[in-house]
């Protein structure tokens, strides 16, 4: 590649500050022309050079970056930000799913108006390529069904409660110690993250938009050993679960611990790993398997759109 | 999508046949222009009209296909017609792991030399996107493995012989009746087809040629039911392995049973199923799974390329 694609990252966090190290581990074909943040201290101490900071966004749409990083965090701040760079004729790049749920058609509707991508691989799984798997590899299927564990947190507290009978408090706490879960799960264990990530699987495979308190999420914070051994005793695992399927044309999702059979493909997904499901009317069944969360495994899905754009352009 | 791509296709069998059915049963927008083979009444029966057969290659060269779709076997004549499809700027797309392993630098560079796109998704693990994953979505990885298990009729074979304590013999005869073994055997159960592929596969990350031959592939057919006790006793299963791995800038690599852990990602990969374990030195262990043979499961990774190049054009 002869010229660089120079990058704006908006937020230097756990996934943004992945995006800019990979960059430099890998000494990949990007440059990054801009960060704005909040944290100073902690851009520099990462080797930002102190003339690409920035807290103010007016200085992202008026750098020469070619695409806007989104890793903020939040849902409102970052949606004016992602419209306003597409409207800058930037195009742009996020991992925020919280994000993207409820404003996807606007800002795809917003990109294509503007001549512009937007790439959302990392807001899905991590570094599971399941958009661009449904996008390109799946695209002569009609999809019958999306099953998947898109959670590493609620997965990681099932496993600890499946395989050595802790109860969910003590699993949660471990999550927490181990820095998968937050200070404030609810997100993660009570469905409303899966719930998000669904609601684009959604919207990518039928244009419609349904939000996540229409998918009635139920999460695992209920659950207790003696659930365990009823699943045990009759051959099974318990997941979290987000699954969409069409049959008659007919739509019908849920967000729900689900027993599965210690057969199905998605029962040995354990710990934090995610899991996705899918089948095609040619393809039948697919499974992809990998890290839902972590700097680096999310960095490599949002580095991988942001390499997907140059291709384009 | 406008007008639809014109695409000849080169051989009716199981994958040719499923090509042009799934375009069919999906409504895809292809248009099949023209389709050479040797099995006329077979093609006939399919409901393809008499005037779109030909036993001539040349009418194929000569025909309005954009893309022609090589689903022959076989190594020389579908080499020679492939390099003359692209040398006439016509873009390519292969099911054909056997021509395209021995011909893969020769091939893309035609490829590139005349303009147009070849693609071959379908030459490693059927419908499984591993081409597309390891060029699109792992782009910004270090590539530090990649464990396959890249033949359905080994992995049904070995998990009749774990399973259910079958002997060698009775499992591939098992899966010679069900349609999964050919009648000669050899390539699948001896690991010249996992070769194959895995040559594929080195050639794609390394550009470097590693022939079956110097991969001197290990089979199943020497393994008993010993084999499976011992293996049980240290709580692991066996699997036909294609294995490349690059430590400190050296690649080695090899074809053979092996022991995996019951924990092992790729260990729940059963029956005609094939799986893939890569490992980035970012996205860390990505697996897929899926389908490696089959009419529809085939022709989705086929049409899927096809579908690709409209897009690039």
């Amino acid at each position: 590649m002869s010229e660089k694609i120079k990058i704006a990252i908006l937020g230097l966090g756990v996934v943004g500050g992945g995006v800019y190290d990979l960059i430099k581990k890998n000494d990949l074909p990007i440059e990054v022309v801009k960060v704005f943040g909040r944290s100073k201290d902690k851009a520099l101490q990462k080797g930002l050079p102190e003339h690409l900071w920035t807290e103010n966004f007016d200085e992202i749409i008026k750098s020469n970056a070619d695409v806007v990083v989104e890793t903020l965090g939040g849902i409102d701040i970052p949606t004016k930000y992602v419209l306003t760079a597409l409207e800058n004729k930037k195009s742009v790049v996020t991992a925020n799913k919280a994000m993207l749920s409820p404003n996807y058609k606007t800002i795809l509707e917003t990109a294509k108006n503007n001549g512009v991508s937007f790439k959302y691989e990392a807001t899905v799984a991590g570094t599971i390529p399941v958009i661009n798997v449904l996008e390109n590899s799946l695209n002569a299927n009609k999809i019958i069904k999306i099953e998947g564990i898109l959670n590493g947190t609620a997965n990681y507290i099932l496993t600890k409660m499946s395989e050595e009978g802790w109860e969910y408090g003590d699993a949660l706490k471990k999550a927490q110690d181990l820095g998968f879960a937050e200070s404030d799960p609810t997100d993660d264990v009570e469905g409303i993250d899966t719930a998000n990530k669904l609601s684009i699987l959604i919207s990518l495979t039928t244009g419609k938009y349904v939000s996540v308190k229409d998918l009635s999420p139920k999460g695992i914070s209920g659950l207790s050993s003696k659930d365990f051994d009823e699943a045990k005793s009759q051959g099974c695992v318990i997941k979290l679960l987000g699954t969409v399927s069409f049959e008659n044309d007919e739509m019908s999702y849920f967000v729900m611990p689900t027993y599965l059979n210690k057969e199905h493909p998605l029962a040995s997904v354990r710990n934090e790993y995610n899991g996705i499901l899918i089948t095609g009317n040619a393809s039948d069944d697919i499974m992809l398997y990998g890290k839902g969360a972590g700097a680096f495994p999310t960095a490599s899905a949002v580095v991988s759109d942001i390499l997907s754009i140059t291709k384009e352009s």
